[in-house]
């Protein structure tokens, strides 16, 4: 068993340590960090301006909150502060690196509900933030959260070490811009034949899982290794936080299209069955509703599998691999 | 005077201490850097993935680099260079911030000419990224772009000390964004009236100069800036640097006030003559053009006094200050 808070003398989870997590207690922890992330991104976007800046701008300032507050599972957050609670790591720097990855997550949303990319009007039961301001703002505030999840991390109450603060700038960069979430949703965009003399395209299994891995898995896979880059934890840690965040990244989305395919707009919040509407190659399409479950239950497996090193300080995150494949229902 | 890289034995100016920089050895050192910038970003926008990266999309990679490539006169990477080099920084190191901070302006670029922006058509007298692309795309490029900004000033080769590099992307940070550049585009959006209920109002002159400020001053100020927290220059240093940056920023914005306002498409490579259309407050339409010229001259005059302490190493930095007012003729 690798060396986790248990051995260190951390605490956080240790009620858990006994058994496996039933689901209102995985919800009350889960409720935790939503609240916990409220107040910190609440905090984060007052109005007062910060050393090196010269105003706050209301209206842009007012879009960020749309963006980003009062909504969300914020399962971003939850899986770096589990992931860095394993090893003890402080729970107010790992919500630091959790605002900065749900920035992100919160500014990719705003640009992708665009007219010019995927035209939403409704979000978490909610008029997207161009519907609600409009579309300058809306990117804008967009460029401007992106912005600031590069400011949260280089801050240092993230960590004093300056060494993992550049650690985690680099590694979100890497899951998020060209070779990542970014690079994702152009892939996402061809495929639908959104460009000149383009025609959608039914994309293989292994097209559509690069492109899943990019578009969503990224970011969910940054939020357990930012946890273990933040408690500076060990190679093999890493090794099996990063095959845990790779199989609930992929479980994550396979469990989304099921909701897309399966799902009611007025529970989901959001517009469904868009993906056959597109003709949107996704796992669910290419291998039909029931392989779609029987793969979603295996990914659930192999995230599971990756925590065994940990014994039982790993059932929040084994938990968090049942409810990600419990709300595909 | 300040320890320079005269007295420390660093190199790269020398040939400057003796006088006055002319035009045409001042060309040629911008000329230097717009080629080695050119040859750098080409390089950093190559087609294999880094690390972290999955792939790099081809459609995305190419309007990455039209919105980079092959265009933009480099100021703010000069900026970067030379304020490197009064303190004999190495130059590559320098020409990582200065790529960082020339990313950061060519994403907002790219932003700021969609149709719900500025909507421009004409750019460096070649058709905008979304004119060339598409919307979508460039709204995807913009994003990758600015992410890779922090992604190469997180990069070792940057500066070998992660406390010089962190120290950079926080700078960088909160020149560009809620507080910086995109609240100053912000600000002008809403100065235009163009949202909801809005009427065009014309700033005041305090109002139009934190504008101006944020939008455009902000990142010049940074450049210069980056190039003292590169060399990890002392705070008197800094300081000199800063009052330096401040004027040219000023500089810069009233030079291309006067250029909208005088200027001729043709040779400016992009629509003029738009503020007065937008009936915009710039400091031309407040103080009239023979009002801004003086202001200017005033600038440029300060800029010059902020590098007294450097002596005769700062002569190229006062030769920039007096090309930014030369191109508004």
């Amino acid at each position: 068993m690798l060396t986790t808070k248990a051995q260190t003398g951390g605490n956080g989870a240790g009620e858990m340590r006994s058994g496996t997590l039933n689901a209102a207690a995985f919800a009350a922890r889960l409720d935790t960090v939503v609240a916990d992330m409220e107040a910190l991104l609440d905090g984060l976007l007052g109005a007062a301006p910060l050393a090196g800046e010269r105003s706050r701008p209301a209206r842009l300032l007012d879009a960020m909150r749309y963006a980003s507050l009062g909504g969300g599972k914020r399962f971003r957050p939850f899986l770096a502060v589990e992931s860095a609670a394993l090893f003890g790591a402080p729970r107010e720097r790992a919500l630091m690196v959790g605002a900065a990855v749900e920035l992100v997550h919160c500014y990719s949303l705003a640009h992708d509900d665009l007219p010019a990319m995927d035209n939403d009007d409704l979000r978490r039961g909610r008029p997207t933030t161009h519907k609600a301001f409009d579309e300058a703002t809306a990117i804008l505030a967009g460029d401007a959260l992106l912005t600031l999840a590069f400011d949260l991390l280089a801050r240092p109450e993230t960590h004093p070490d300056a060494g993992v603060r550049i650690e985690l700038v680099l590694a979100l960069a890497r899951a998020s811009g060209l070779g990542g979430m970014v690079g994702g949703q152009m892939i996402d965009l061809a495929a639908e034949g959104r460009f000149a003399g383009g025609e959608p395209q039914r994309l293989d299994r292994q097209a559509t899982e690069t492109l899943e891995a990019m578009k969503t898995g990224a970011l969910l896979r940054f939020s357990c290794a930012g946890g273990a880059i933040l408690a500076q934890a060990d190679g093999a840690a890493r090794a099996a936080l990063d095959r845990y965040g790779t199989a609930i990244g992929k479980a994550f989305q396979v469990a989304d299209d099921l909701l897309d395919a399966e799902g009611d707009p007025a529970t989901v919040g959001k517009a469904t069955n868009k993906d056959a509407a597109a003709h949107k190659a996704t796992l669910v399409s290419i291998m039909g509703i029931d392989g779609a479950r029987r793969a979603l239950a295996d990914l659930v497996a192999e995230a599971e599998a990756a925590l065994a090193p940990f014994g039982a300080d790993g059932e929040v995150l084994r938990a968090a691999a049942r409810f990600v494949a419990e709300r595909s229902h």
